[in-house]
């Protein structure tokens, strides 16, 4: 079915049309839940319709899943690894259409939508070279004749539940480690973005289907919180991999817990850029500018806290400033804009809410504070002037609003940046060594991502993602996040014919 | 003061007496608890009084060791490793009479015992070579005069609940790696094995002394679900490690998870032995004595069920019994008496009930079943012919009872070990290559302990211990164990004066 | 300009013509040395013609790569690992012709040409994975505020110098790795192989020049032993890779020593396959078969001593007989063909003198020993039994000549497996894990590749690949191979004030 | 015997008397070469006299040793581990009776004498922890049904030939690593330090004897070049650890690579420091006296060159020239005494003629120059004004003299560090992220050990010492450099009854 408007029609070119099921279930489309529309966010116009899935469809769908588990596990994994690469290739050939949706969909600027397929792209890269390397290791026995193995194996099936604010990109960090290290995927996409969800889905049961490989190894539904529950629940998942608010992710991994299965979070950020006198002034300005207005302030690194040596604090403030008005918004599509609307007319209505707190709290507006006219969800970038005590400061609010503060130590600047109850993010603007080094040492910031004179947001995929107390303790992409994906087993195989004890015991 | 018997008089060497004070708190000996005695489970008779922790005490401790917390992770891990390897000496010169008194205290017989305690000398020795390999990793950034570093960072403090079966093992895997890692520890010993608690807890408290380092670094509590309560609740303690049952440690993980804490959990096994019908029979006969009756059946890793291949049913059957009337019972002090009784009078209890539903739920006593007629809680080693249906055998029962089952087909075997929620260990006899590596593969058993021809009990510390599902999936002593005792950043360093962004993302 | 038959005409389509230029330098095709015919040892008849590098071609060539050398490696390692995956894909666009190429200038069948081809693409994807995890460490310092690391640098530029057996395999393994790790790669191919040398450099050339990159970071020359010294002896080349003869290896490696700098060598081997009296007879010989006449006999891993349990050895022995019966000899690039020409008439030459010492010194042929009639280099596949001690027998004698011998025992199975000088491959097969244990532990096979139940040959690039004693101790493809690439620095930075020396020496 | 004199009779607390035998052999201690005397480098008086090893005692020993090594790699590492660790405890018990003897016979201070044991001390502890973790690897198979593994195995014997600076240090970094590893040792001291090496003999010898194991594990050699070359040469020593100068280190590689043997060579340093404009100038001199005097001028990791920039040059110059004047020259076993003599009066004769080539090419004897009165072998703390360019500048003085000159950008200093063919230790003093990061990066020092802010000296064992170039790539002590005591074989067992091939091949 064709396209309401003209600009959407690029959206056939992957898989898309005005009318689409939501669920990729055994190989097959379908859907039997709600019918559902999904609209632009800068105009709060739809974009096409999509049939979401029942349960009786995400029962269909994982009874496949866990058949094709067995044949997926068995694979070798340097034949998995070929499977994702040809899904990062089917990737190259979409890469602007996918990037083109994201901004459309979900509402970030060209550039980071097509930043955020590329991610995927990069992910299937590593993910490659890693399935030849997901080693276990072979470790000396004190007995004779004994011989020691630490294995990795498959776990199955690996939930993955996104949010939508990277709609694609999460499922990238996931699916790709997991597929490779012999895990089926059952993904649960955002809600709001389920032709992001759908058009990935169909780039990876492409190339499944190119290599006869039974479909229900990517098995993916549009869907909300039923379906969510559904995977927390499911006993045939034995990880699931949640990307959202800190409060739904206590309730899932309680949830997941109680079945003994794991999770892997990566829930809220709260994340402050300290810049101390004798820090690269511009520098520092450009990427508090990106960290905390890109994305709409709604990636979960986005910079919200701004903590400024006291020596410095006017004359980075009035830069921002300057900066800030210089900020262009409008339709994520359009070149040169550097600021899209919020995601929903809900986060809108968000930001009005949490501006009221802010001030009730003290806080003092240096810039914007305001909505935007328009059909759409844009507001204004934010600047306020707040104590690092207001409890405001404390919560994540998913918006272009930067909470600036003074401080005079080192040691006082690392006190506020731990002083909430995230642990995601953080960055250091200096130029002595000294800093440095405490600064990322045991008495430095409590975060998971501890940068350096670069943005608290933009992490490359070779390190390993995700933050420790209230953001979950997950970790994604490079590093050994890959063991997360597996169960791990201790070996002691003997092949002699005693019997020797461990620790020399005597038995008998 | 003196103690009640001669027999006891050993324990002054270890610095206890017939009345105790159960807390170390901020490098002093106090309590203002409730007063306990402890009993010998051999005889049920008084051995000393404790006096247990308060919350008060508990405070006051927690307070000193978050002080104590600020100054041990800033020492270098190399130097700590030093301590770790003195308490290993200290440990070393008192090795008997505290394998003595784990004996005494616990039940279990005295090779038992002391093995407990060479396995904390054991686990002393390899901290100290971890303390110079604690490492992070530096990895390739993808942007010019980027540096990316992972680093692993002290967590504060480390909490330590032990269960009575092991009293002082678990706190010495745990110990020895919280230690060097650069975290403080706070212990809660078994409520029935207080005098273990105390004498470790001096010993570690000596070298603290010896140093001149705060004795906060190591806080230990004698005392009971109040005290491990407080734990988990504690913010200041942001990695619990619990060993004890799935259904308390399930508790634990929800209570820690909520304030955002992390746990390590070691919960309940229900270990498998599966017997090919290639096996060397008498290899496998011995090992499942020592893995069904060694410790009185109170290991997690004791065997429990057994499952034999219907050609050699009956005769493994044969030669199991027969060796099972020979096993001797009695004081585990008494050298040739393989076993001791029950750690308590409850755990008996539990013995008589759990045979009651054995029986009616269609096992066949093959062999025991009774209690033995004693002052003590001596139970008769026992093998039960049931089905691998029945809702017992899902059960972990802590005591020498061992269910016997037939099966058909190395497929059929592996379901059977993976069908109970548990997932600690498990082992295989067989001399069959594609057997073994099946067996250790993705559909091989789903345990974190998979041997071969080995008991599933006795594990080396090289190796990393612990299980997956309702067993809890921590992982302890050896591998990479210690990275849960640290926290992890991705440090992105800046030493260039430009502000390229990560997947080539142009802003602004 | 045309080729001289029509089926060479698909060389033009990887950039080949009837004449061509031998060298790749700085970026552009030259060649001012003598010109030489390349020709198909099916028939001995000229293919092209090649102009190969001259003395001052070298010098300018090297004067290019040491000034790319300086680009290369401060570009990201993952950004060069993007242009290693384009040159996989540019490989995979043109794999049927490379693979062609292989099978008609070397000989080797049309099957292994392609797989030879599809190892390198193998190893570009593999590499780019690597490019992300050329991971340095970050180790625990003695020292209060110190930090250790150890770095992994680029040595500046890797000489490859490559053998006629794996024309361009072995290019592959060493110029992925060295390329990703940050290194200009200077590569002189085999003198009978020049065309396989220009295409494959074509192709990386196209790449370069696409990323507007200097091509003189590959700089590749066509010659003989004169380039190669020149390789050898040039102090800009920190690192030779060498392939070849033991002999040659060992004075490439006094000359780079002289100079101290580093030589990865591949040498000879000569691989023995046990078969133990339990083995699958049918598995075993298959594996004998495509390990002894597979290439001809002239992989470094081919199979050249069959050692039998003398309790099969005539029934091994007859089923090889008869395998061997049907090898279908002739044109490599004939579908059936199983068995093509040697490379040279040298080297038939050199197995007729071969079948002479052999004979000689006691070696009974069983089948085969003597020269096909042909215009091409084809000689019959041989089985010659013969003692172990036999003087011959401790040779490289590169052609598919395999000795059989008898044993009685593992022991002395392993003892005649370990008394040749070479130390490359060696397989067993067996059922028995005792056995399969032992072969692969301290007192097993003394070689760097040691198989179970499969041939010698064919090996993975995930794991390493080479040999120990005259095979020269290089490993290559896959595990740590990269650290040969780079420098190692072990770098301890004092971020303090304070000047606290190792091992607490006190000084001044 | 009783000794010449009463300071010398502590020496009898480790097994030394007036004459020794200079050989353990086969557990016993023999010698049948020349009786040397032993002096005091202070006084140049005889110490002891020592009977040295003819080649039949080499003879007798290495057939003893070879047959211990085939129990010695039989014992599971964690048990070589436990031996390792009593050799510690055992060095522990004599710490100041070896540091003192090091003192006597070596000639560098006490405090340097008791590190340089301290220093086994630690590797034995590292080595403990390390007999645990000398992991192979478990990796992914791209053929269903095999199992690749990376097991590292015994090489069997590892001969350590040490020089006299580190008389024993060198010893334990080489054989703590080679006894964990599964190898027998066999050692070669220094010529002129007999008693250090018997004294060190004999304390391993004890521990061995201790528990029941061959004393031949460990075999020792007092004995010049004539053992040295026997090492060399002898086919059953697979790896020849060679600490000395790079000319007879090059000789002794090339004599090992004849029969296929590897090497790991510490040869010479020629080790600059840097001072950045922006240096700490006092840590600078401190480090720079520290690196430049200590152990007057002898250790392999001397600064022997200091680059200053040209605005701080006067500054730090006169610095160093004030503190030089002030270290005290004498007896290196008197307390106080920074300076102790070299350790020959043949090193006095090569330092009075080092200055006279330092002169006649340009050099500016800032201080020192000359010898002192005196009958043992002490000369001056020198500085030297020299261009960079000049040939001596290129050599390895080994004495306590300072080349000093000037630079104007980083660019130029990292040139002139990196202008010598040595490359072990190199260090930068500066307070620039900038300066830090590209000084350990691809474009800066090209040593083994690049320092910021500490000197060239002092390393500690968790990391890889050793350099690059001349100094001949070997790595010692820490990080992975135990893979090099070991070799590796790459396994690959198929378990199955199929038989794929890799790179997907088909044969026949």
């Amino acid at each position: 079915m064709g396209f309401a408007r003209k600009e959407y029609e690029f959206l056939s070119e992957i898989g898309l049309s005005s009318s689409n099921l939501g669920c990729y279930v055994n190989g097959s489309w379908k859907g039997s839940g709600p019918v559902v529309s999904t609209v632009n966010p800068a105009n709060n116009q739809k974009i096409a319709e999509v049939t979401e899935a029942s349960l009786q469809d995400y029962e269909e769908g994982m009874q496949a899943c866990n058949e094709a588990a067995k044949i997926w596990m068995q694979i070798p994994a340097p034949k998995r690894g070929e499977i994702v690469r040809q899904i990062g290739d089917a990737l190259r050939t979409k890469l602007h259409q996918l990037g083109r949706l994201v901004s459309l969909e979900m509402g970030k600027i060209l550039p980071e939508g097509i930043g955020e397929v590329q991610e995927i792209i990069d992910m299937c890269d590593f993910a490659v070279g890693l399935s030849r390397q997901l080693n276990g290791s072979v470790i000396p026995s004190e007995r004779p004749n004994h011989m020691m193995l630490e294995m990795w194996n498959p776990l199955g099936i690996v939930g993955v539940i996104t949010a939508f604010n990277f709609p694609c990109a999460v499922l990238g960090w996931n699916a790709c480690i997991a597929l490779v290290c012999g895990n089926c995927v059952v993904w649960k996409g955002a809600p709001t973005t389920p032709l992001i969800t759908i058009a990935m889905t169909k780039l990876v049961a492409g190339v499944l289907e190119k290599n006869n490989l039974p479909g229900a190894i990517f098995t993916s539904f549009c869907g909300g919180a039923e379906i969510g529950e559904a995977i927390a629940k499911d006993k045939r998942v034995p990880l699931v991999s949640f990307t959202g608010s800190s409060k739904v992710g206590l309730k899932v991994q309680q949830t997941v817990n109680e079945r003994f299965g794991k999770c892997l979070l990566e829930l809220s950020g709260n994340n402050a850029i300290i810049v101390m006198d004798d820090a690269d002034i511009q520098l520092a300005v450009r990427s508090v500018l990106f960290a905390a207005v890109g994305t709409a302030g709604q990636r979960c690194t986005t910079c919200r806290r701004l903590l400024l040596h006291e020596s410095i604090y006017e004359r980075v403030l009035d830069q921002l400033l300057e900066v800030y008005k210089q900020v262009k918004i409008g339709d994520p599509l359009e070149k040169g804009n550097l600021l899209g609307p919020l995601h929903t007319s809900t986060s809108r209505k968000n930001f009005e809410k949490g501006i009221e707190i802010i001030k009730s709290q003290g806080g003092k507006i240096l810039t914007g504070g305001g909505l935007m006219e328009s059909e759409g969800n844009f507001v204004q970038p934010t600047i306020v002037e707040i104590s690092p005590t207001a409890d405001v400061v404390k919560e994540e609010l998913f918006a272009p609003v930067l909470y600036v503060m003074k401080f005079k130590t080192l040691k006082e600047a690392i006190e506020i940046n731990n002083s909430v109850p995230q642990g995601l993010s953080s960055s250091i603007f200096t130029r002595k060594p000294e800093v440095i080094f405490k600064w990322i040492g045991p008495q430095g910031s409590d975060c998971g991502i501890v940068n350096v004179n670069i943005p608290t947001n933009g992490a490359e995929i070779g390190g390993a993602f995700g933050g420790e107390k209230a953001t979950g303790g997950g970790r994604e992409a490079g590093s050994d996040s890959w063991k997360q994906y597996m169960r791990r087993s201790t070996c002691t195989i003997n092949y002699g014919s005693e019997l020797p004890l461990a620790q020399g015991i005597n038995f008998g």
